[in-house]
């Protein structure tokens, strides 16, 4: 994490928030600069990470990041009701592709966080990834709704909650974005299957954000395109007051910075 | 179609069952050979998808392939049960690609037929892509029971099923593989990741057999596996007496030789 810092240190500044005398050690240690960098000296996990929440809560970062501590720790302190970070919104995963058989960059949610979402869960989600590609700069991003059809079935339920969300989006209630769905995968990314399927969508071939209908399946195309389609990728969680950046060691250097560089933006 | 059984003639003798003057005018207008194959003429759609079948109930012909006739036609002449194609076991779509990211062959099931199947079903789709991939001269193949997690979770029901689904071959009832579940797609594909993560399984970066959850998550890694990491494919039905190809034009032509050759030797 301190080398992902000290390469993403020309998007922003770093607030280092844990045991000063250990991360001192190993910044020495992994040979990273940290000069530059303010730390917060909070030596316990879990004061640490309200510490963290706390500067983001009171508007004096503009992300949460985590380091080299538990997962659950970081979203207990995020979600706790008096941290002041947590917001109505559901909490989602949002991921970001740069996959060389894809003439644009491609957002996939949820891939990560929530597990078989309803349709009102759904709409969140769908809510959180808009807001944050709106962000970046992408003022009407295409959303595709994937399911295994590209008509509603009532014997899928994935494409019923699709099409449902079309009609309310058609409605007003899902905004900036065009949204369709129920697509299969191959509708939304390929203009030439799109045709030959005889399909007239606004997305066909041109999708920007790909809506997951259950985490299996976000979770099956995330690691296809990075393990597969030779992806770079990047991640954050959208929803609370500001982005929460979840970089893993199995990342590379190079995800952990598109990570950061979502986080800072969205 | 035509075009494809051309191709595929060193294969396989092919039957041609429809309208014979039809046949002969598309095959001209193609200009596809199909001097050395036999016609059956039967004008009728229905009645030609029986005839055909009846020629695979009987032993005349090793495999049954669609036209350009609607596939629930010709699934429905499968599935009659005076037809004697149709077999005890459920019926399950087995996809194979060959990744150029991935070092050797890979073959997922069921992306195309059971939309949510229960343990009993998920079961059966196993066997017989076990069945059909030892056929293939894969004697011991790798399977992994896909979900997003790595470890059975009470809130994943799919990661619950899959671990279900190891302890009944840990007790002899899923025979001629080796099989382990949950796992994530990365875990079952890549070594490396399943190093990071401290995944000790005998399939770990190495699997020859993706399960996948449920349809959604089938669909999704078939088309990102053709669309996005330049797969080859084909495809076959499985459960019914002989293998059933079903290619559909959208197809490649090398991906209907696939198929075909799926078909003849699974």
């Amino acid at each position: 994490m301190l080398e992902a810092a000290y390469y993403a240190k020309e998007m922003a500044a770093f607030i280092l928030v844990g045991d000063a005398e250990k991360i001192r050690r190993t910044a020495e240690e992994s040979q990273v600069d940290i000069s530059g960098m303010e730390i917060v000296n909070e030596p316990d996990n879990i004061k640490a990470c309200q510490a963290a929440v706390s500067l983001v809560a009171t508007g004096a970062s503009e992300a949460l990041m985590k380091g080299l501590v538990d997962t659950s720790i970081v979203m207990k302190a995020v979600l706790d009701k008096e941290a002041g970070m947590r917001t109505d919104k559901i909490l989602s995963h949002l991921a970001l592709f740069a996959v060389p058989t894809y003439h644009k960059l491609l957002f996939v949610t949820d891939a990560a966080i929530n597990i078989a979402p309803d349709l009102a869960a759904k709409k969140s989600i769908i809510q959180n990834a808009v807001e944050a590609v709106n962000n970046l700069g992408i003022s009407n991003p295409k959303v595709a709704l994937l399911s295994a059809k590209e008509k509603a079935d009532p014997k899928m339920s994935s494409s019923m909650e699709a099409a449902e969300l079309t009609a309310q989006h058609k409605n007003g209630e899902i905004l900036g974005c065009i949204l369709d769905g129920p697509l299969a995968l191959d509708n939304a990314i390929s203009k030439e299957s799109a045709k030959i399927k005889g399909i007239d969508s606004p997305i066909a071939g041109d999708a920007d954000v790909l809506v997951c209908p259950n985490i299996e399946s976000g979770n099956v195309l995330y690691k296809s395109l990075v393990f597969l389609a030779d992806a770079k990728n990047g991640g954050v969680v959208l929803g609370a007051k500001k982005p929460v950046i979840l970089t893993s060691r199995a990342d590379s250097a190079e995800s952990k910075l598109i990570s950061i560089a979502l986080g800072i933006l969205s």
